[in-house]
């Protein structure tokens, strides 16, 4: 790629962001826009605009930079202000990093007087550490580099770290009654004994144990069967208040009487008797809803499952209780935290402890499998790279490749285009994959998806791009000279850093703009507004904001800092590129946390211990791919480097003593803060009620699960 | 070594175990013997021969055969029980493998047409699998008993997991009082705060989280000092109760006032003034008491280091607090169960949280070195193994070594005899190792020592002589045809499994012999009796039995173990000698358990995790083992056995799953179990006060403990 292209590719980027956030602009100022741009700000009941609409249009900015940590933990909970410390930890790194690489590596590049090869090597190429001699003094330089890179990237973790931990633990300690807090989730537990129920046995468990501090258990149950009514239910009931919001607009709009809807009862709406909906919604519910009842008090009594969630009265007792073994065969019983009673994977609690095991067993195998069959595509992909090779390949494109314009813009997207739709592919996938390992809550699953995803982008994009590009590129001469080898390769990964750059470049402007202008939701939207929507419900469902996705989003990132931090000492011009990506990054999401995103769930910062071991994973492989060209440069001074992964290592070993634990348990100093007032265990058993199990009668939807069980419990024991 | 040397090895050694039993059935019948033979009955307060002295000499057989496991826990504790769980689960597996390798491989092997070698090839290698020739599909003989053997394994390791499991948690719900489920050691204890001292901040701390089962604490002192004034005065009551046992001797057998002992004060008292040794004692210990009680205050009040015990008032409190994370920083208040008063290493309390770390990554290193520097004389040993080598690198030697009877002796235990000399000198440095690691307990610092030594004789005594041995031998005919060497090492390793026949046979019968006859401590004793003690304390100081020491134990088993393993299927020849190693062992140390040894420590079983992992260890060498012989064979179905490594693996995490958290931590279930009585609190937090700090005054040891800090506490409170 010559310089054209690359600046080429970097002013159209430049203009769509531009041309972006202009957009976002013009349209967040409509209020009809409000619940695509503020909705975060709407369901918290607040006013969109927070103050006058007469406002400077990039007043957005100065309201994200000026955001505290506080608010944002106020506005998207601790999860979205660890996710900022991620992003200011991983700026901190780069901009320290440049600060010192960028005046000091690029003159010393730049300066070399290297003998001129012909084509291959752009200008941009000289600012690269592939312009320096072999065995030149300059290239201590470059040793020193490394070590900054790592020692800045130690020190603010190690200061993130830290403060993630006391994020964590005020939220934990704070004096509001979380549900999750008082209870604990109970798993493998062992066959019933003769002449005793689930329920009883478990009480009479627990009881033991913990006399004092146990205050009630829910035994999980099949509830398969009860949710497909309460579906149908709420299906009926929707299809209801449709038909109702259309009667209320053609009663509006046409005859004072209105057009009762109808619509037909046989497969897809299609075929069958055509019936009045509104009459047959209504018949319909009134039949299942006595049906629902009595299949939720049929489930509650007869269809407990090997699982079960305890109450305790008291934070501290259940914090306690997690963490110890309870059984003397410590594959039955086991207890953990309970996750957030929105975040719970029902269907997972009943998997046997080594069924979840064998589960994990061929998950992983099955996600290594697809890692490495996608390395074919992407090594494909990364051939045809250049232009120079699609003409080769297929020479029938060369009258079509050779017009000016096509050339420059194939030449500056084609690869990084075709990178990126590949990757939006798997996400799903792999999340499915990771929700079948038996993980009993949606954090864990989107931890273990997100550590999926990094694998495959490391290794594929990353890797599979670097060596498959080089190779590809270099085989031919490697034919003919091959003690070479080693010489083209020192020379040839360096040269994919402009590939890198411009990736980066495009993820960010093209990325970020479409996050800020939000035009697919947008567009979206008003189409279903237009077309499909007719009662508020379905509005609020059509403008529903969605969660971050730190699935994909947190291995993205990844894989920019892994890039950023491997060339930041070969080509140091790609920390500006890595700078302003997270820099962007960490304003836009600002602004979407503040207004747009609901978290979907609160696992206070349980995602950090992930980040902070995959960031030191990117600076482990930076430090081997220097230890790698410095070999290549044949500098004897390249042992020195070696201490460099031990000490990474080291650190990540001693941050795992210091601070994990505190994260995989929630500490006792911790749960035994005070809290605001006595706790309502009542509405803590409550909130963790399956949907379809509650009671259609809101007051006592507790006391009807109590009702039935007790009913049950009292059968029980007289049997 | 021929058949001669070998069948000469065997019956020396059996003649000597025959010799050593004698003189043990005539020895141990002598009354004044009893304290040699019988110390842990005399010690329990039990009549040692236990009914009539004309019973058979034979009959310590049938006594140790009929006793039951709950004996052994009643008279030895449930670790002696467990290491003979050990023992018969290795006499098992040892067994069931024999019962169906000897009656198939031994035929196979002894009928297949192997053209004869010359020399080198002894009638006893042809009962081996070095007599298959290669592809012969009598191999699958072979790769059906490495599967068989594999397979008894797991079964039987299974079993006796579960076993020990249980034994353990029987014991840990014994409704005895026993003070260290009472008790949790913590350390890294941060600073202290400003205005309070260390006891008032643990006890605060403690407080706040276990407000309703905390009942005190113990803050660890330095007791450098007191401990040095109290041995001190240990000393000298000691002296004085020894000059005066001597000056009643004098009266009894001189005249009537006797003569009273006298000694010099100077320099090991041989120089110096000469004093009235009862006066001069006397005078001293009057002097240092009031020194001592003093330097117990200031211990007490100002000695605070940064650990402590701390008491719950139930078993469950103490088990649930010692598995919980208290800190929200995890490197401070780290919380673990406290192990027995007898066993705890004061000093190791106050090594900080990295110290500790940083001092294991040491030593693990130093042990390290400490292996593989001591593979060179091993490798000469094994070198020096055979006469040949040593007439030829010896020539001066020749004449000597000519002789017949010289010739078969040294051929017969030379090598085995330089071995176990050898071996004898290690573990005492591994034990101090351990203990530098920081480590809290006596049990741990032995299970420690075993891992240690473990490692070393493996790598070295099994590794070593078995490589080492075979290069040697077959270096020359390798230099002359290079192509051969698979095929000769595949031949010389099954050769060194007579070596290792001798080995294991030398180490049971004179080692279990000795074992049994006591003949050292026997001598010892009588010498001491005779010479040096005068006092009933000084004479009982001389026949105190002594512990298992599974330090050394364990691993010498351990490695009889891995050589019978991965012969088993080579040479099937060396499993009876396997089965009389363990058989002979677990009858000779069941007397011992009943009757000599008397156990340091109890840790309720926590040693078996770390033979269960070692005895799958063996099994792995095993399996690799023979997958290399199989590869030499040329058989291709050697493929079959690469399942075998990893369901080893599988076996071994099934396991720990299943098991080891149950041996980590007390499980809740365990601990929760109903006690005999209500606990003598006071009397608990006794038992862990150091011999150095206790009051003279007997009854209200606790108190002073407690008053001076009751007192101190004051006036600290009232800084």
């Amino acid at each position: 790629m010559d310089l054209s292209s690359f600046i080429t590719s970097l002013t159209t980027s430049f203009v769509i962001f531009l041309f972006l956030m202009l957009v976002f602009v013009w349209l967040s100022r409509k209020p009809g826009n409000n619940v695509i741009y503020y909705p975060n700000r709407l369901l918290k009941g607040l006013d969109p605009w927070d103050g006058s609409r007469t406002k400077n249009p990039f007043s957005w900015i100065q309201e994200a930079l000026s955001s505290t940590e506080a608010d944002i933990i106020s506005m998207s909970g601790v999860d979205t202000a660890v996710y900022f410390v991620f992003l200011s930890s991983v700026l901190g790194i780069l901009v320290l990093s440049g600060l010192v690489l960028l005046p000091i590596l690029l003159p010393v590049a730049a300066t070399a007087h290297v003998k001129p090869t012909n084509g291959t090597f752009s200008s941009l190429d000289k600012l690269s550490m592939g312009n320096i001699e072999v065995k030149s003094p300059r290239l201590w330089a470059y040793v020193i580099a490394t070590y900054w890179v790592s020692f800045v990237t130690f020190y603010i973790l190690w200061k993130a770290y830290g403060h993630v931990s006391d994020l964590r633990a005020t939220a934990l300690m704070s004096p509001e009654v979380k549900p999750e807090q008082f209870a604990v989730l109970v798993r493998d537990i062992p066959q019933v004994p003769e002449g005793k129920n689930r329920k009883e046995q478990v009480d009479s468990y627990f009881k033991t144990i913990h006399a004092e501090t146990f205050y009630r258990s829910m035994v999980v149950t099949d509830n398969k069967q009860a949710n497909k009514i309460w579906e149908e239910l709420e299906g009926y009931r929707k299809k209801c208040a449709r038909a109702e919001a259309i009667f209320a607009a053609t009663k509006r709009t046409g005859t004072a009487e209105g057009t009762r809807p109808t619509n037909k009862i046989g497969f897809l709406g299609l075929i069958g008797k055509k019936v009045d909906t509104i009459d047959y919604c209504n018949e319909k519910i009134n039949e299942l809803f006595p049906k629902l009842e009595s299949e939720q008090k049929t489930t509650i009594r007869e269809k407990q499952q090997a699982a079960a969630i305890v109450f305790f009265n008291s934070r501290l007792a259940a914090a306690s209780a997690a963490q110890a073994v309870h059984a003397q065969m410590p594959d039955s019983w086991t207890v953990t935290e309970a996750p957030e009673p929105r975040q719970l994977i029902w269907r997972n609690f009943t998997i046997k402890f080594y069924e979840r095991t064998i589960r994990q067993c061929i998950v992983y195998v099955v996600v290594a499998l697809i890692i490495f069959f996608f390395m074919i595509p992407i090594a494909i992909i990364s051939a045809f790279t250049t232009l120079d090779n699609l003409r080769r390949l297929l020479p029938f494109l060369k009258p079509v490749l050779d017009i000016a314009a096509v050339k420059t813009v194939l030449e500056a997207y084609l690869p990084q285009i075709a990178l990126i739709v590949f990757l939006a592919l798997l996400p799903k996938f792999l999340m499915m994959f990771s929700k079948a390992e038996g993980i009993p809550s949606e954090a864990h699953a989107v931890r273990a998806t997100s550590g999926k995803y990094f694998y495959f982008i490391v290794l594929n994009v990353f890797i599979g791009v670097t060596v498959g590009g080089t190779l590809f590129g270099t085989l031919k001469t490697i034919e003919k000279t091959p003690n070479k080898a080693v010489h083209i390769l020192g020379k040839g990964v360096p040269a994919n850093a402009t590939f890198f750059v411009t990736f980066v470049a495009l993820k960010f402007f093209v990325g970020y703009g479409l996050e800020l202008s939000r035009l697919v939701p947008l567009i979206i939207f008003h189409l279903k507004r237009k077309f499909m929507c007719k009662t508020e419900a379905e509005l609020k469902e059509a403008w529903a904001p969605g969660d971050f996705g730190y699935a994909t989003r947190v291995p993205g990132d990844m894989l920019i800092i892994t890039i950023a931090l491997c060339y930041s000492v070969i080509a140091p011009i790609i920390i500006p590129f890595g700078v302003a990506y997270f820099g962007l990054g960490w304003l836009i999401l600002r602004n979407q946390a503040l207004k747009v995103y609901v978290p979907s769930y609160e696992s206070y910062g349980r995602m950090w211990p992930h980040m902070h071991a995959r960031i030191l994973a990117a600076l482990i492989i930076f430090q081997i791919t220097m230890f790698g060209f410095f070999l290549l440069k044949e500098f004897v001074e390249t042992v020195l480097l070696i201490p460099l992964p031990i000490f990474t290592i080291l650190f990540s070993f001693v941050c795992s003593k210091k601070f994990y634990r505190s994260f995989s348990h929630t500490p006792l100093e911790v749960a035994s803060h005070e809290l605001k007032e006595i706790p309502n265990m009542e509405s803590i058993f409550k909130a963790f009620i399956p949907a379809c199990l509650r009671s259609e009668k809101f007051d006592d939807g507790g006391d009807q699960f109590e009702d039935a069980l007790a009913q049950f419990s009292r059968s029980g024991s007289t049997v």
